[in-house]
């Protein structure tokens, strides 16, 4: 049975109009799916709309909203009243980068409002409508950054344990009920808002953080980020496998290696890498 | 050198009138910090303000406010911008207990609020503060519900994922300057809010899922909750000790134990348990 026969017709995402989200709707157009798409740049996300609409043939939408809006949720919600949403995928994020303490408060707070607010209401309306007709899907876009905390990235890998911990809550208390939820744990992409940090920079040590064969593996990501068609592909194939599907394994091997020692290491680990990703930037 | 020498003589906490942390507030005036208490409640917050002000010879200050209001760290900032506050504890949480769906998107909401928002934007005011004068202690109490999704406190354990990255993040950041921040991990305590389940109940199988050590371990641990008493104690013992830090020994022995497994576990396991709970007090 393909995913449109199992969920429903409509899939909606959330943060769609570029980079991996974009990807995410083509993948599900190709699939089938008719799509709305959701984001904040009113013509970016017509102009991608109509273009999914030609070149999949299939329905398309777009919704211009801000999702850090308190009525954004409300707005989705009219604008799809019409339609049976079968699948949503929630994969904007707000990302404030550098010290939390020289970046605005007001940014700390968009982005819990992005990526946590906003996601926890649009789960809460589709899931109620998905219930109802005892089928569904719900993804919940996070990223390996959500298993620890990270400096510079603090507040940002904060909501995305938010998100890691919501879906997997939801995995288990929907499933008997028909709707299947996922956190779809994306690593290092090759989106436009990617930095790639080059390898030579990275390979040195790192302050006073030992290169360790992990640090080297996180870092060998980094130089390699994903084609964003292949995350997109794989989270359409990971649909109903939740609780938390990794889109690339080496990241989920990592993550499981994390894990066995202090959470003080990949901290520290995280959080040096991040700052020489920026450090090459600036 | 004591922790006032340390950090400064004036601590504050928040969510302070009843339970740990009004625990919390009782062990810091016997440390010898002057105490700032906010609650909710404006009666009792102005009640225990005043026995602990008898009790040990402190200063205290009770400052009646709901953490879920935005204009809630505004309040706090004016009512402390003439003190030195050395040490800053969030101990409020909002715990929405039930079906994700069945609860109101407001009351998810009221649990981002007082779980996220409020807290980041009173680490911010205070952080800079201590920065300012390059000393200073910060502590996000947390929950063992943050290591993992569970269904029926899904939100809340989000919440909490939320706050143990943020912690660990500025603890990694702030270390340098002198501010020391930490995730303090609290697992079953004997508060007025804890409802106790009976070990017959929980003995038994639970749904699908085996008992196995790591369940009877966590069903062991609910039997027992800690004297809240002891786990302030040990949050004031811990100060500097970042990036997280464990109440219990047991507690941390078993998480580090249920991410040796796939999340599903003990997303199930956490589950199950909160269900079973549940259906003892109803």
């Amino acid at each position: 049975m393909d995913l449109v026969d199992r969920y429903g017709s409509w899939l909606v995402v959330a943060g769609a109009s570029a980079g991996l989200g974009l990807r995410i709707a083509q993948e599900g157009a190709r699939r089938g799916f008719n799509v709305v798409l959701i984001a904040r740049r009113a013509e970016l996300v017509e102009a991608m709309a109509g273009e999914i609409s030609r070149d999949f043939g299939v329905q398309t939408r777009a919704l211009p909203v801000n999702l850090a809006d308190s009525g954004a949720t409300a707005a989705i919600a009219s604008a799809t009243s019409d339609i049976d949403v079968g699948a949503f995928v929630y994969n904007a994020a707000a990302e404030p980068v550098g010290g939390f303490l020289g970046l605005s408060v007001n940014k700390h707070s968009a982005a819990i409002a992005v990526n946590c607010t906003t996601p926890t209401s649009l789960v809460h309306h589709f899931g109620t409508l998905m219930r109802e007709r005892a089928r569904g899907s719900i993804t919940l876009v996070t990223s390996i950054g959500a298993f620890f905390g990270s400096r510079l990235v603090s507040s940002y890998a904060a909501t995305k344990a938010y998100q890691l911990n919501l879906a997997e809550g939801l995995w288990d208390e929907l499933r008997p009920l028909g709707v299947d939820v996922q956190a779809f744990v994306v690593g290092a992409t090759a989106t436009p808002n990617y930095f790639r940090p080059s390898p030579e920079a990275l390979s040195t040590q790192l302050e006073s953080i030992e290169v360790d064969d992990m640090l080297a593996t996180l870092v060998n990501r980094g130089a390699h980020p994903m084609d964003p068609a292949i995350v997109a592909e794989r989270l359409f194939e990971s649909l109903g496998l939740g609780p938390t599907v990794f889109a690339s394994p080496i990241d989920e091997r990592l993550i499981a290696r994390f894990h066995a020692v202090q959470r003080s290491e990949p901290v520290r680990i995280q959080g040096a890498l991040i700052q020489r990703m920026l450090d090459r930037q600036g």
